[in-house]
């Protein structure tokens, strides 16, 4: 790790536990400690609940960012099998995989599911042999709806520390991956700390290093120069990789007469270098070269949407379903060398036009994963597009999208900082859950059970700890009424103690099963007793824990 | 306003225009005078806005919330048809009443399709007699999307004059209706600092003022007691009422096996109260007597939804749907009265089940106006609740809904103070807005296209200015780039200069266009040009307006 030696750099990163929650781990079948963040409650359950947030939370583990986390996957590679070292081809072979029985474990899922969705190509386990520090996870829409959060420096802001603590805090707060978008100084650097890191898989999208090498001009940009880039970030660990190699020649004059034209970086530097030389893209050129390079490391690929739309105008247009047609194209290209495939998809869409988005791609991609930045269901709220585009994400992934690329407050305005890399995760956390819930995960609603059970029960302390930041959820309940008695009062400053329906139903029952009957029994035996029993009983709901 | 003499409250509220617009007035074709919000651009050209926000955002009316707003619809009232004076009356009559006109002219729409959607109920118009400072508003499926804010202390926080700058402030930011939620002390003074100060309907929950009248024992409400808080606030000017009178003594057995029981206050204490007599509810059972009450002032029924569920568990079960079929038939009873009427919805529904409350509302209660709050798409989130319900909002107003009560951050933690309130409308027109794109509504696009062209042409005061949050959006830009020069640059921190897609693009074009081709002649002429003049004209991406 030499990038290390030069460095100036000494990231302090977020550790220890999430508040109300400790880190667990689990046997799997074949004996593999499988990573959990076990919420205890007051009631004497607890709740375990999927964990993407690495060592960092274990109050056990010793975190050292100089010599990176442990190698968990050290040792773990199989014999090539036709060559090729892909969890594509193993699971082609039939061969289990240790991810992929980390990655059963982990969903609650049988393994042979895992396989056969790998085999078939409709999920993707982005594992980079030389990235052995991640912790195993799969992105396909039989299972949990996983998200990605950005991040990276540019020409103008932000340090190499900052960076790192981007990276360990989405994490935290539930990012399934990671992707390293720098575009400014100590690109490499920069990546080579994150992903000594980082627990989850990294993408990138190489051809920004690429230009960085060329001094800006995309005229510049050459074959080997790409080349050669994507494989010092192989070499390096990258486990997914970004190619616009679907923005060809030809499709750059639809995008003319689009309101926002090409909003994506990379589609736009194609976009420029096939003008500047008037030839196709060399992404398209020398793809199956690239399956090569990819399929030495097992790296994903991520085709990208160079042409997605910028703006409710320019969504399910000609130019973005001319690319995403030869995306499919790629697609089969890539798994006949055995590289694992995910496709990148929009942007900004109005509601009435997402489901054609999957349609289109399942259709014309073979299923490949279908990986969404958001959409944007409207352009008007820059400030608010977390929430413009967990609207659109969250409906997107009910139809099948299986990873979603989170979207800040920032987006549009600025590069993100923590705060905004925090409230982003959230947003797409609160997006991907309630898609899994539409789609019928059958662990998915356990986790709405027990907190709707701790809010009727007024356990305070469980729903904070239910939820997907406790920290915020209490610090909102205590500006109103902060004193401990309020932890247990039947009832929240929003409705104040005689308005708590909560409280008034619990009453309602209590009459009924002090009586030895449930509610039901009670009314349908016709409940003969007089009305005053139930004011003694219940019928006063008002509570003297008052505590303005 | 004896309410004022005695009071010692002094409201202070917001006043002046949303930075970088104003108001103006447009004539109606019968001269009526439509406020509208003006943005304008700095390309000349200029858009106008649907605006809520009435007096206070004008800087030459003059406020003084002793007086309260100038009385708008003085004289406007009609004779009674049938005895009725309700716009539901006047439409069936044919007559087009001047509200009528008001709202064509507001929404840009022909008034015979106002006058017909009110005729039939599937719109209604809240206009209380005795609420003449309103500007007349529609809601109604047909319409644009409205948004309610929900404002009231409860017995722990909250005065008087803060509910008051809550109002003002909901409706600055686009409020369509608010409603004062008062359950502490001087509920009757609040409402009518309320009322009179507000530019848009006041809608109210009469049972909660009933009940603070027993001491807040269910038990002890009556008929009585309940009709005359209702002639009270009809006489006080509330323009539409929220009544529970669907909760029916033999549908309080089918919530004893639900996760959160009876969620809806005003559904709480009617379940108490029906279970404490074992009577049938006395909303349902002198609900034709509520009918001529609310007639002889043209006040709006929202029936409520007291059986709602409160968690994704609950959602469309039998004691939600029971409930639902008893509002239909209150509304066909209402109409008959000549009563208008809206029907309230959920609550917390996982998205794969929201179409289904759509098209049962419609079908059980001809179509009346569907009102729904929220709903949450998952339970998980408290702290971010204005996001997972502006998920199944923006849906279900897509599906049909005609307004969405907003949720803030605060839901089920506490009372949301002014920064909640606008967090909560923000993401509901948000929500609202993405409906009507989705709806296809012939001019909701026009903002969206307006903020797009600026944002690709790098206009970045027109972006901010034609954003929902005007303040925010410069704030967030500001924070990584502040210095003036930032306003212009062709970049954001976000990219920084090299790799801003949009300038590429632009750079891409203007190669086209200098030739006096556009891209797509200049690509299918097949561009013989040699690489070197794109390198000269715009291959040189970097623009040296670098401000770090």
């Amino acid at each position: 790790m030499t990038a290390f030696a030069d460095s100036s750099v000494a990231p302090s990163v977020t550790t220890g536990p999430i508040t109300g929650s400790r880190k667990v781990y689990t046997d799997s079948p074949g004996g593999l400690r499988i990573p959990r963040r076990r919420v205890e409650l007051t009631n004497g359950e607890h709740l375990d609940l999927y964990d993407t947030s690495g060592p960092y939370t274990d109050s056990e583990a010793t975190i050292d960012v100089h010599s990176g986390l442990p190698r968990l996957r050290e040792g773990w590679g199989l014999e090539p099998v036709g060559g090729a070292v892909s969890q594509l081809a193993y699971a082609k072979a039939g061969i289990v995989t240790r991810e992929m029985e980390f990655i059963a474990a982990r969903e609650g899922v049988d393994v042979e599911l895992v396989r056969h969705e790998v085999a078939i190509g409709r999920a993707v386990i982005p594992a980079n042999r030389r990235h052995p520090e991640t912790e195993p996870m799969i992105i396909g829409k039989k299972f949990l709806v996983k998200i990605n959060g950005n991040l990276g420096n540019s020409a103008v802001t932000s340090s190499v520390a900052e960076e790192v603590e981007k990276m360990v805090w989405a994490t935290r707060w539930g990012a399934d991956t990671i992707m390293d978008l720098s575009t400014g100084k100590r690109i490499h650097e920069t990546r080579e700390w994150i992903l000594r890191n980082s627990p989850v898989p990294v993408g990138t999208v190489p051809i920004y290093q690429a230009l960085e090498k060329v001094d800006g001009d995309p005229a510049k940009l050459s074959w080997e120069v790409y080349r050669d880039t994507v494989i010092e970030q192989c070499e390096q660990g990258v486990d997914y990789m970004t190619v616009h190699a679907g923005v060809l020649l030809r499709y750059v004059p639809l995008t003319a007469r689009r309101v926002t034209g090409i909003v994506s970086r990379g589609g736009s530097i194609m976009a420029a270098w096939c003008l500047a030389h008037h030839r196709e893209s060399f992404l398209y050129t020398h793809f199956e070269e690239l399956c090569q390079i990819l399929r030495a490391y097992d790296v994903t690929f991520s085709l990208g949407d160079g042409l997605r739309p910028g703006s409710i105008a320019d969504a399910n247009d000609a130019a973005q379903f001319a690319e995403l047609r030869t995306l499919g194209e790629l697609t089969h290209i890539a798994r006949a060398h055995d590289v694992q495939v995910m496709i990148e998809g929009p942007g900004h869409v109005p509601m009435d036009k997402i489901a054609e988005n999957v349609r289109l791609e399942e259709e014309l991609c073979g299923e490949a994963p279908f990986y969404t930045l958001g959409p944007l269901a409207t352009d008007i709220a820059p400030a608010y597009d977390h929430i413009t585009s967990a609207i659109g994400a969250a409906q997107i992934a009910w139809h099948g999208t299986a990873m979603l690329c989170y979207v800040t407050p920032k987006e549009h305005l600025g590069l993100p900082n923590r705060d905004d890399v925090k409230a982003g995760v959230i947003a797409y956390k609160i997006a991907a859950h309630s898609a899994d819930l539409a789609k019928g995960h059958p662990r998915a609603q356990e986790r709405d059970n027990a907190l709707s059970r701790a809010r009727f029960e007024f356990r305070w302390e469980d729903q904070f700890n239910l939820s997907l930041d406790p920290d915020t959820a209490r610090s909102f309940h205590d500006e109103t009424l902060p004193a401990a008695p309020a932890k247990t009062a039947h009832f929240c400053s929003m409705c104040g103690p005689k308005f708590c329906s909560m409280k008034i139903t619990q009453d309602v029952r209590r009459y009924a099963e002090e009586r030895g009957l449930s509610t039901v029994e009670a009314i349908e035996a016709g409940m003969q007793e007089k009305s005053e029993e139930f004011d003694e009983q219940g019928g006063k709901v008002y509570l003297p824990v008052v505590n303005p």
